[in-house]
């Protein structure tokens, strides 16, 4: 695997109700998808359940889906911060093989007990199941 | 009113549903309301059903909600482009008087039968119900 | 604005989801969101998360939607009582400009910690945002 | 069976989805299943997909339910009018024993094909399954 | 009623969001619908809120439903285990009048407040409303 | 990779809308995700979008997952009917790394456009995505 290369993984099947009044993919139903992945993504990478969104860069809407069609979605860390993560996004339609929308920064923040943003000591993307998060009590 | 002032309409009222494993507001609920509630702004000032959402700009997370807590939406038309709209977007939580998120630039575009953007001949924002479509077959 | 005038904010696109086999907007919908509405109404004008529904009068289903129609929710307070709040609500099509339904009273009560009705101790309805009540915790 | 019994069938269990804030069932979820029942028992005592809620008489909530709780619904058809039915309808607790809420008229009309009311020729309720309609095209 | 037979309680009216591409009922929601009412009835028999599913036999999906039909949800207990109680099941499809599918044994257990198996003291299925469980603190 | 393992792609995240009352994940929620895997995985290797479940082998539930925990799905194709695929699905729990079920054949038809099972010419297992059906029209 190319060292750039994105990972996708979560496949969604394009339902009625993910549909706008033009029979095309509802905008916020992709936006919801995109932001659970990257939640799980975020936990796996900072070893963290207490995760939220900060920021997104900007996304362009470049091609749709239709009802039946099955989108992947794909993500990448791309830099660590102290507190923060920032990954890549992109969805894609498996059935038009066309890109759907890319987000350049997904940024998420790892918090602690306190609810306040705290270090994860990490600087580097892992490909292996080593930072995964113990049980929630 | 101002003539630059977004108005507040739909609220919302945060459910166990719409929570994080931080017990806060999941970002992707968030987003999919404000994409709901901006397809609802753009029918009504662009006389068109057949809207889909093309363009968000960069979207920061300043501060959340809880459960309980009661959310409203606003929206406002900035620039209409030849067959787009684009509106500032802002979500603030009734409840600690705090904005959510600011958007400052998202765009729709009106589609015609054919699913292609089709020029909308508006360039001004209405405050009126002048331009609501018909309903559809 | 009247004294007696509803203030309509929270507008809905009816979707797949909220249809009946018939092609038109579901009952069971719009007794939701009717619902949904009220109890953010009522927290907002008796200051109190602890609201809930104890009774609404006679509902008549005078008109209906269809799948793209756009829906708004109109509220309005018409009575006080030492625990109590009674409502008046409407809901209307926006593209067809027809009433969809009104309940002439709803009722909420708001409860103390103890989960019982506890007196509010207002007398009149606010335009403002002066009853809002704190997070909680 | 007496004559006048509600014949009590579907069953729901109380989910965190089903909750307000006060942590008792909310009175959306319900409205919304009461009247999915209803459409439920109409269909089949009018053998006509196409039916739709016409008039809800007052609803007094006079209990509540709680996450875990089980509900039953129980419907009755008490009058049958040219092109309507009506309906009594009861919600109740298992776990508690208490009456949630009645309802005395719930009035549902058959449509036809054309979507206006259409006399059904229904004089008495039926126990058993003998209008069940045929499969929709 | 016959020993053996089993009691048919719950419908479920099948909507837009229960449909496959093909436009059939889609597995996964009737999977999801029979569990839920396995638990209710795992629950009402057990006179135990903490009930979990432990096994299912084959299933063999025999016919369909599309839009707009009438499910119902049958089931009975025909073993009871010291933890465990054993469930047949069948669904069928209330307009074509065929049977949707049949599974021999749904297996629960009930659990105490360890989260561990229990043991539930019945060995006889009960037609009365005789071990309803308390309300959850 | 070995030629028998499963991939596992889709992964979901635990939320309050898929726990039991025993606060662990509801059966039906995760017979549901398996359902809707299955059938993304089923359209890749018949190059069919008209694909319906026609049968499940016995299914064991031997650990759980909690709210917050991370769910991963696996699936593999392990035999070709002349109409039919057969696949073996495995459900991990990535937080707790134990497996919550196995199921050794789920089965899937593909359909023609009459509705009927339908040749697929198909005999191996394929790695590449060199069978996506086209956009239905």
């Amino acid at each position: 695997m190319s060292v750039d290369a994105i990972t996708f993984r979560t496949r969604k099947w394009v339902r009625p109700e993910d549909l706008n009044a033009n029979g095309t993919l509802f905008g916020g139903s992709l936006l919801r998808w995109i932001d659970e992945e990257a939640t799980i993504y975020a936990i796996l990478q900072l070893g963290n359940h207490q995760v939220v969104t900060k920021y997104m860069s900007e996304i362009e809407f470049v091609s749709s889906a239709r009802q039946g069609d099955i989108i992947e979605m794909g993500l990448r860390a791309t830099a660590f911060g102290r507190t923060s993560l920032t990954m890549r996004a992109e969805v894609r339609n498996m059935i038009t093989h066309r890109s759907i929308l890319t987000v350049d920064r997904v940024v998420f923040v790892g918090l602690g007990d306190d609810g306040r943003p705290t270090p994860h000591g990490y600087t580097e993307i892992t490909f292996d199941r080593d930072r995964i998060p113990p049980q929630t009590a």
